[in-house]
């Protein structure tokens, strides 16, 4: 059989006992006869003290310096998960990112994958050990120590996963799968047994946590097949892989909901080529990100500009669009606060038509209304009050039959 | 100006306050018109808690893993001095074991030091940075990460000083510098300006905490001169160097004790060529460190041979010594962990005979039974009863005028 890469995050390897749960699960893998390679986050909140020690101690905190301090957490946790996999007569050899060949770039803090030389991982394989790899972390091409980002050893692992050739990269967590919404709002959501690359990223880009988008995007591109599951239950979880031509296609898989973001409208914009753009540039190069853009007709002229950034973002965008809104002649820029987007993902969407008008039909019905809409061609996304999304996200769960 | 080598122990980084005290004192040095490269331990208690996390996870617990957990503290307590220096104006750089060079054999957790490929410290140097290197750490030939055992900072700042040719290598930890005696035991002991390497490195091995043998070994080997010295007070403390003929030397420098050890003692032993050497060689082959040897005149054809080892090696030391007593014909195996060792040392006793036997004159009066004597050209041990031990050196601090 082949390479199962298995990646367990931070309350997957915790504490010692949860280290050695791990431990037992990657030996009964390979006793069913796979080869594996691990992939660990640091242990539990890890991460979170060495950022606060960072804090107490400077208030420069240099991007290197950070980087170098934040991935003693995986090398810690990587050696562990060795240690203990060595108690049950599993050969395992822990590897930094640098020392598994995971080569970025020199962006500290979010650096990005530019090769994987994972000649070491390859060759403690096929001397039949387990390689346990420190997720999160890279080597640069200057030869200093960089991290890929929040939630980023997803990533790694499915680099991995690519370089190897896996079969599967089984991403361990603490809950159970991708569910059909959050099991928190909608009790009845179920767990989806699969989802496609293009549903998942959707989904991960519209407020489903169990998966970063950026991994996700790298799955695709690679071709690298996911599985979500617990590192509680041991339980199979949801797949995610390429879309299945030969299977029909649910219309709906899942609604998400996202209250992390702020909308911020820009009225009376002059309706000139060119405005936008210059407003949008701005922001990015002030690291804003922002999400859904959406700009009615013109009016006589003028029109306003709508747009969603992280909460965190909003003082930042804000100050970028007045300083923009005063030089074109605006009439005025508002932020709200109060908003959330509720969204509408499946592969089915593409052939059948109406599933938008279903969408607003059943909000309107509940009286729910709707303030921005954007959409793919797999998704649609409503912005709607912060205190009606819950409520949007169970009226829609129940029209599109999901349970 | 030159180059400062300077070391900071676990006490010395031990919190965020301790660690910008660190910084400050760095940066004070750079205005005073010196280079310096700074060497770290891991923060207070981390490598013991690290440690004690192994213990939970593993009972195999392999060196490799272990080396690969341990090395974290260091990295952390780097990356925080870096972020420090940054704070206060000053560019630096951390870099692990690795990444400064430090090249070792494959020995895990007591990893020697091959060879220093200090390039990348020296170019920070040379771009005016401060490099900030882990201490106790390596990478072997093998590319693993080492460690080169417990209290082997001392060891990384010596050979980096070495490397780079520093002026001076500081050991900065939580005493003033090398005292008469201990000032716990003799409170009017003095703290020594300066001392030889022989006499630090007989005082390092014969009780004295403050240094470890084998760092010392090594500046005298490469002609590093140390300055230990504390990081709370920041007074001089004592230089160790080269012996200079010009100086008069002290007859006595300073009185070590040490009761780590016990006493092994085979009586009737036959006494033929041979046998001593094949006791000593499987105490070796056992991993036992022997440390003084007596053995008396042989009467009759059978003599008795004592030896110390350390008390956590008695029970080893026991079995391999029953055994061979059986097999050579010997009388009786004892053991005795009620012994502690008082020693004598100082350069000056070389051209000063006598000195021997006035401290015999001063224990005797004193009725402190001696139970071995071993000597150097520069030191004098005795073995005597562990509760007498602190009055031993008490009498003997005053006798030889130390105050």
């Amino acid at each position: 059989m082949g390479l199962t890469v298995q990646k367990f995050g931070g309350t997957s390897v915790a504490d010692a006992d949860r280290i050695r749960a791990v431990a037992d699960h990657v030996a009964r893998t390979r006793r069913q006869g796979h080869d594996v390679a691990v992939v660990v986050s640091a242990m539990g909140k890890t991460t979170d003290e060495l950022i606060r020690l960072a804090q107490d101690v400077s208030v420069t905190r240099p991007g290197r310096e950070v980087d170098m301090l934040l991935t003693a957490g995986e090398r810690i946790s990587a050696a562990l998960v060795s240690m203990a996999l060595a108690d049950l007569g599993v050969m395992a050899t822990s590897f930094t990112g640098s020392q598994a060949g995971i080569i970025t770039d020199t962006t500290h803090g979010r650096a990005k994958i530019l090769e994987v030389r994972a000649d070491r991982v390859r060759d403690a394989l096929s001397q039949g050990r387990v390689p346990v790899v420190a997720g999160f972390q890279g080597v640069s091409t200057d030869r200093d120590v960089t991290t890929l980002g929040r939630g980023a050893s997803d990533t790694t692992a499915v680099a991995l996963a690519a370089a190897l050739g896996a079969e599967v990269c089984e991403i361990y967590t603490d809950v159970s799968g991708v569910f059909t919404a959050d099991p928190r709002i909608v009790p009845e959501a179920r767990r989806l047994a699969q989802l496609s690359f293009e549903e998942m990223l959707e989904m991960a880009d519209t407020g489903a946590r169990v998966l970063m988008p950026r991994s996700v995007e790298f799955a695709r591109n690679h071709g690298v097949t996911l599985h979500v599951r617990s590192s509680f239950t041991w339980e199979p979880g949801t797949w995610v892989k390429e879309e299945d031509p030969s299977m029909e296609q649910a219309i709906v898989s899942g609604i998400t909901h996202d209250t992390s973001e702020a909308k911020v409208t820009v009225t009376g914009v002059p309706d000139r080529p060119g405005i936008a753009a210059r407003l949008f540039r701005s922001l990015a190069d002030r690291g804003v990100n922002v999400d859904m853009i959406v700009q009615n007709v013109s009016i006589h002229g003028t029109t306003d500009i709508s747009f969603t950034v992280p909460k965190l973002e909003l003082d930042a965008a804000l100050e970028v669009t007045r300083e923009h809104a005063g030089e074109i002649g605006a009439n005025d820029v508002l932020a709200d606060s109060g908003v959330a987007r509720v969204s509408l993902i499946g592969a089915g969407m593409k052939t059948h038509p109406g599933i938008a008008a279903t969408m607003f039909e059943t909000l309107a019905k509940e009286n729910v209304n709707i303030e921005m809409i954007s959409t793919s061609s797999i998704r649609i996304s409503c912005v709607v009050r912060t205190a009606e999304v819950e409520r949007a996200v169970q009226v829609l769960h129940e029209a599109f039959s999901l349970s």
